[in-house]
């Protein structure tokens, strides 16, 4: 225990923040980025935690991301499409500028849209998604990433892992949530099994001929495989048609080819879109929000879990409680806000 | 090749037409039930053929459909929900009525949805997805159903196999098109296990124990499993609450309850979201249908199908030779329309 330090919440975000400023991030990039890596550590969702704190500055040494970009909002009169351009910056500061437009477009429309054009991502999108639910909305929130998965019947990489975000709001408790990648797994799992030595599971990945393969190097060397098979393959597809090339941004080959690498957070775009159940209830019978929890109770009442249970358990503990941190992480921070840009790679 | 006989598409289209204006379906039902359904056999996709003329008038005659229901439309100024009553009638021409309105607020809006209430559904969507992509815009489409699967750690059948279905608009070709069910398999495939006496893979079904199955019997007596494990049983639950609850309309529990049975179609209501990609691309580099063919032949180049490819092939030939049926299909065809409503139990 003597190895573990613990923080407020609103401690680690001074931290972060205070990282970021110092590595050239100007006051809403830093403020919008250590909010975001902070949900994750507080959710105790490590891998959008502090852990990303070294990839993002690793971009900006990159040149791939404008430390100072300042999002610029776009509004057309009688439209349900919300557009904020990042300007080169960080998803996260574009989201937080374009979410009261978007939540104002919402509930007049009925549904309305948010798009982030020309940002670089790397959090989960579950805290896009409940940015919207803790507002009474319901959310759908998705983006391309780099050609790492090869479509069903195919034998090399060309959609992302393109992450799938759902949130439905819940009266006086934790929205319900999903978040996943429309890959069996995400990159990181295949490069742990790697690391550990450990053959993967069947059904992760091909080798660069396009044979199944459970060897992680030949995995790496070939391609991920979609969730579900054909239908996780579709789905994929058309978050490169919807998040990418629709919203007049990059699908997930023109990100890895414009950066080249992995290891560099995606540029590209961003779609959001918002549902006013209120909007689309009026008029019939029953109450939105209390039908949605006799289907929630009908779920755990078979003993099915609701997803982001662990999560929210976490956060509950973590606001209580505070975060604990080890003493390796507690030095990484230290030494991230010592060096800035010159501690990464 | 004597027991065939060969009918043009539009003279099928008559016969089906025949035979529920004969039954009693107004002309408006009557025609919208049978161009979806010309539509399917036109397509070879005998599961919404014309195999599907008895199931509709099992529904009228147990009298959980209006045969001379007249759909309103609602329209609210300054909103981007479309909303159709379909009175207790078909899907069908509640969409078709519908349509030029949704088309018409996602050209101005950028995005919009229709709303289909109090309906009875039993085609595929893919129709009603194509009928927005043939309008140059892109289209998701999703309804509940019976329950029949449980979600992934339950034991109980609750969400319904709850279609998901995609159009993207392509330029002189047919649309990019996929239409799935969130279950593994339909429960029309379990069926066919059981009659051949065979058993279902792995992974289709639970018993009413929650164990898992290979025995058809048991499968039909416990539940389904969603497609992709945990991701596809939160996709059928986004459904579930987009699609039945936010719109005011029955869960597929309580479809079930209503009609008792699942030998009848579906009493529920659909949601339509339709994305103009003109309206999301302005102003950015790039012209997104000519992208999109970019992404499509990248698919196909690597020896991967894009969905619907088999059915348009078959379409074609349908329009270039007509449509072949068996001359138990015609006798069934004659049957039907000679008894109406006394040709079904």
């Amino acid at each position: 225990m003597s190895d573990n330090t613990t923080l407020t919440v609103p401690a680690l975000q001074e931290r972060v923040d205070a990282i970021f400023r110092k590595a050239g991030l100007n006051e809403i990039q830093a403020g919008a980025l250590a909010r975001v890596i902070v949900a994750g550590e507080r959710d105790a969702c490590k891998s959008h935690g502090i852990y990303r704190i070294e990839g993002a500055l690793r971009t900006v040494k990159a040149g791939k991301v404008k430390p100072d970009a300042v999002p610029e909002l776009l509004l057309q009169e009688g439209s349900a499409i919300v557009k904020v351009n990042a300007k080169g910056g960080f998803a996260n500061p574009a989201f937080e500028l374009g979410l009261p437009a978007l939540v104002e477009r919402a509930r007049s429309c009925g549904l309305a849209a948010l798009v982030i054009n020309d940002c670089t991502h790397f959090s989960a999108l579950w805290s896009e998604a409940e940015g919207l639910s803790e507002q009474g909305l319901a959310g759908l929130v998705m983006c391309p990433s780099y050609a790492t998965v090869a479509p069903t019947g195919g034998n090399k990489p060309l959609l992302g892992t393109n992450p799938f975000a759902f949130a439905w709001p819940r009266v006086g408790k934790s929205s319900y949530v999903f978040d996943f990648a429309t890959s069996v797994a995400a990159r990181g799992e295949i490069e742990l099994h790697r690391r550990a030595g450990k053959p993967l599971p069947e059904g992760w990945a091909i080798d660069a001929d396009g044979n199944p393969t459970t060897d992680p190097e030949a995995a790496l060397a070939g391609a991920m495989l979609p969730f579900g098979g054909h239908k996780g393959s579709a789905i994929g597809t058309m978050i490169e048609l919807l998040a990418g090339i629709m919203i007049g941004d990059l699908t997930s080959p023109e990100v890895l080819d414009y950066l080249g690498t992995t290891t560099l957070a995606p540029f590209h775009g961003e779609l959001i879109i918002a549902f006013s159940p209120e909007a689309f209830a009026a008029g019939r019978p029953g109450n939105p929000f209390a039908r949605a929890e006799t289907l929630f109770e009908a779920i755990v009442g078979q003993g099915a879990r609701l997803p982001s249970q662990r999560r929210y358990l976490a956060r509950a503990k973590s606001e209580a409680d505070g975060i604990t941190l080890t003493d390796a992480e507690i030095k990484q921070l230290e030494r991230l806000f010592a060096l800035g840009l010159e501690a990464v790679a």
